[in-house]
């Protein structure tokens, strides 16, 4: 049995990006679990924007990462011993892990995951996090239904492509916005979307949306922020709705952009609403049964852009605002 | 009996503000009533913000006014002669009326009015509709509720007056925002708000924000858009509301302010949502009745800010971007 914990620990706050200089590589002893607590092995790390948020030292709505501890991340881990009921050798999790290889945990935030409903990567995938996100941003904020056109910007995202597909799954025409023809053409041939817009390729953002959704956009589903809200917002339909899930476009910016057309809300009576999935935490088990249920269907599907080695976790959470991921983004810690 | 209409009609477009140089006096004669028409004397001309948007070629949600043809704008008037079943000589209604002195108009969108509601004055304000705008916005957008800390933009406005008392009247924390120091003594004594802000005296509005609204903001009331709706943004409470109403910082602008703070509606879970009062038509009545109860009980007041004569409608217009008006503004064309 191992017996290091290998480790990544925040050592410095990033001004923009996230890079290898704020972090550090560290190991220590496994810590057997107490009465309480399950020692694990962690199997695969979730890499989500908001991790660059967590790093600063006012995050806002959860505490900072205080410097010097382990980089906090959700994942999925197998229980190696466990002094928590319910919970045996074997068994998988998810949790909040850290950037560790065998983290010793108490039970708080652990979920015992049901492998019948999908395995280990599905859980990561359009079973985790993500794909929740972008269920409760596409139903219970946004209410979509059927025959609305949508918009999701970071299409190609973990989190965009399933609200993409919860979209074509409602019956709705569905655009979505992403940078580069190859994940364009993932949009539209992979997950089957109506339209697909590269904004790198973009002479002007709006004009495309416009002629995407000449009626215009029902549902904008916001992963980006920025100048790219501005658009979706002088494209929206009367009484449309816009779900902010997120910003990446902005996270890290030097300076904020200003978004000038939210005087169009008034007119067309749109509706602007932010949101977090953990707001949610009581109907999880109504996503996952949903999702689950498309996914066996196979009408569901998840690119997921996997990472091998702990030591990739920093640059992969660049890559991360660098656009350089289709889909959802891991790391592999272990098999 | 008048035999003369006299009408000022909109020939040009503004850019900016509306000046005299966009308007002409005209008079034609009186038109008697065909059929399923009705010949009024106007009494009172309501004089709004959204009166210069309908100046546009494009303004939107509703049809643009013609060059050459009377300037659009809702009013009370008193029957003259009727072809109208249930209108009488002597009856008041309300409608749109135009910039005219007699029109004759069909029985669309009139509403003859129950003066055991309150009279003339009464229905321009505390019963019209920019008082339903600010029940509509405070209630059925904003959901405002008791213990809110409630914030109001152009506060001293039409709008915004009632709508901060359907703050106080329903027990809430009222912070309005005004232009100057006799306005905002005046939501202080007279409204009784618990505190107000004088934008224009104020070196940092969201310092100013944060000092009266030190546990954040639940509901801002927001008509007026810009630099003040950031800085809303900013102090807004988890899981706040914010109903926009009008952007009269905005309308004649050269260039269209970004709003920067938008992204805080994520981790606060905001929900900002425009709105026109039109789309609350069904619920006039439920409306009406609260607002004519707690006029009648003294608990709701309203200023008026009245301009005598049809001939100072123009100058009116300008005055309610110019901050020159305190309380509901109109113009008296007869009594």
């Amino acid at each position: 049995m191992q017996n290091a914990n290998r480790q990544i620990r925040l050592i410095a706050r990033p001004d923009g990006l996230a890079g290898l200089e704020h972090f550090d590589e560290a190991t220590e002893p496994v810590r057997q679990p107490n009465t309480g607590e399950v020692l694990v092995e962690t199997l695969l790390l979730s890499i989500d924007p908001a991790m660059r948020v967590w790093m600063n030292e006012d995050p806002g709505y959860v505490p900072p990462i205080q410097l010097g501890s382990v980089m906090r991340a959700g994942g999925i881990a197998r229980v190696v011993e466990s002094r928590i009921d319910g919970l045996a050798p074997g068994d998988l999790v998810q949790g909040r892990l850290g950037w560790q290889t065998h983290p010793t945990l108490s039970g708080e935030g652990l979920h015992k995951l049901d492998l019948t409903m999908g395995d280990a990567e599905a859980w990561i995938g359009p079973l985790g996090t993500s794909a929740l996100t972008a269920y409760f941003g596409m139903t219970a904020v946004a209410n979509v239904k059927a025959g609305d056109t949508v918009l999701v910007s970071g299409a190609a995202g973990a989190v965009g492509q399933i609200a993409a597909q919860v979209g074509t799954l409602n019956h709705c025409r569905v655009i979505g916005i992403a940078g580069g023809a190859e994940k364009c053409a993932m949009l539209r041939d992979s997950l089957r979307l109506d339209a697909a817009i590269d904004y790198k390729a973009a002479t002007d953002l709006s004009t495309e949306i416009k002629q995407a959704a000449p009626n215009g956009v029902d549902v904008y589903f916001d992963n980006v922020g920025g100048p790219t809200l501005d658009a979706a917002l002088g494209n929206m339909a009367a009484l449309g709705r816009i779900a902010i899930c997120g910003r990446i476009s902005q996270t890290a910016a030097a300076e904020l952009y200003g978004v000038k057309n939210m005087g169009l809300a008034i007119g067309k009576r749109l509706r602007v609403q932010g949101f977090i999935v953990s707001d949610y935490n009581a109907r999880y088990g109504e996503a996952r049964a949903w999702l689950a249920g498309e996914l066996k269907a196979g009408r569901l599907q998840q690119r997921l852009h996997i990472l091998d080695g702990l030591e990739h976790a920093p640059s992969g959470l660049r890559m991360l605002f660098e656009g350089g991921n289709t889909g959802k983004l891991a790391i592999r810690v272990a098999t």
